[in-house]
């Protein structure tokens, strides 16, 4: 037996920290967000409505394994105590003087963190008024996003998306759930395809298609590419061949009628 | 005078195409969503509920630049046909052969395309089902997103918003409202900093902290790159100055007390 390829074992997601979230319904919808990309560790200080939250499950739609296994806490320093890189998100400047980062430049940072199994983290503030700088002061970076700084107002479950979307994405270097590749046909073989231009081409040429005939190389060329670009699958081969068929089977018109 | 260089056009952002969407405050959401990352063009296919509706304006968010903007159309032909490059959304693999993307090569194809004004856009569908087919069948590629496979399912409005994010992070190169350098304070001088230093070291070496004398240099070099790696400011500077300075106040304790 030959030597097996270790499998890359995934990083370590990051926490999800809300800082006083007033309803319940963010919470749930942050929940459904991190299931959506993987996360699963969320943390709630001191939440203004009682948790658990009905409203937080059925806005969680689904999320279950987040909302039950989330965590609430008095103090924002217990509920980061664990993690090696904090990352406070704000929406405007907040004149501290941290390093400030999009979620895909946070993103790679957390990954390569959570590669070695150490702990990371996104806090996020109050639904009016976001994170005080004391607890923006915890944070090792900030985390800003690329608004229209015209509309940079994000409700918490959308900033929570963007930047487990990120998260995500870097970590599976964007591994999609499903590809072309996984549908139906394989790709069509050069011969097929030759065969199909060969059968397209003499139908051509026996309508008279190609004229002025010195044209005609030019007119193969153009037509040929626009199949090719197509990425043609042996099922869509036959499809065309049968199309073309169909076509031939009224006779070529003749000349000067 | 100087020729200036000529600003860069910015790339003409993509419409986004919502196919029979049911609820009201959905179509607010997106409309909000895409205000985020600078989107305007709202296309609406065949509302369930009934169009201008106040639910949406409510959802929306001051968003209301899109929301009156928006267009009504009764066939999903009509609302994509002045565009040169479409890509459906769909959250499962739907045995349609074209290429499937996820959306940060949808948005540099989308940027690259606006940027020579060619109109682009995303066709995201029903709450409950997503987009038939036939509709799929009208765009250039598909959409999907790097979602966890065992809990794929997105609310449309957060759907579009990682397009959106997309879109702009690629457009603006990942442009920030604010960063860093916008907060107060220069960074220090080289000079300021090696003043800190000698400051440092002279208390502590005035101290003894230095000994055994010979892994000084090693000490010293550790010291410095700790408070290298804060990216100091003058303010900073001065503050850690100070700290100093309060405790050299108390004379160091002689040696063998």
């Amino acid at each position: 037996m030959s030597e097996m390829e270790p499998t890359p074992k995934p990083a370590l997601p990051p926490a999800i920290i809300l800082c006083e979230p007033q309803l319940g319904e963010n919470i749930g919808m942050v929940a459904r967000a991190m299931a959506n990309f993987g996360l699963s560790d969320l943390r709630i200080v001191n939440p203004r409505d009682d948790w658990p939250s009905e409203k937080a499950r059925a806005a969680a739609s689904r999320a279950d394994h987040v909302i039950d296994a989330a965590r609430v806490f008095d103090r924002v320093e217990d509920a980061v105590a664990d993690l090696q890189m904090l990352f406070a998100t704000t929406a405007r400047n907040r004149d501290i003087p941290k390093p400030v980062v999009g979620p895909d430049e946070a993103a790679a940072e957390a990954v390569s963190y959570g590669a070695t199994d150490l702990a990371t983290g996104y806090m996020f503030g109050r639904e009016r008024w976001g994170l005080n700088n004391d607890e923006v002061a915890l944070a090792n970076k900030i985390v800003t996003l690329p608004v229209d700084p015209t509309y940079a107002s994000l409700n918490i479950a959308q900033a929570v998306l963007v930047c487990a979307y990120e998260w995500r994405r870097t970590a599976t270097a964007g591994a999609l759930p499903f590809t072309l590749e996984d549908q139906e046909g394989e790709p069509a073989s050069q011969e097929a395809i030759q065969r199909m231009f060969d059968h397209l081409e003499g139908a051509l040429d026996a309508r008279g298609f190609f004229r002025p005939v010195e044209k005609k190389p030019v007119t193969v060329r153009r037509l040929r590419n626009i199949f090719q670009k197509a990425d043609l699958t042996d099922n869509e081969v036959r499809i065309l061949r049968g199309v073309i068929a169909s076509f031939e089977k009224y006779p070529p018109k003749p000349r000067g009628e």
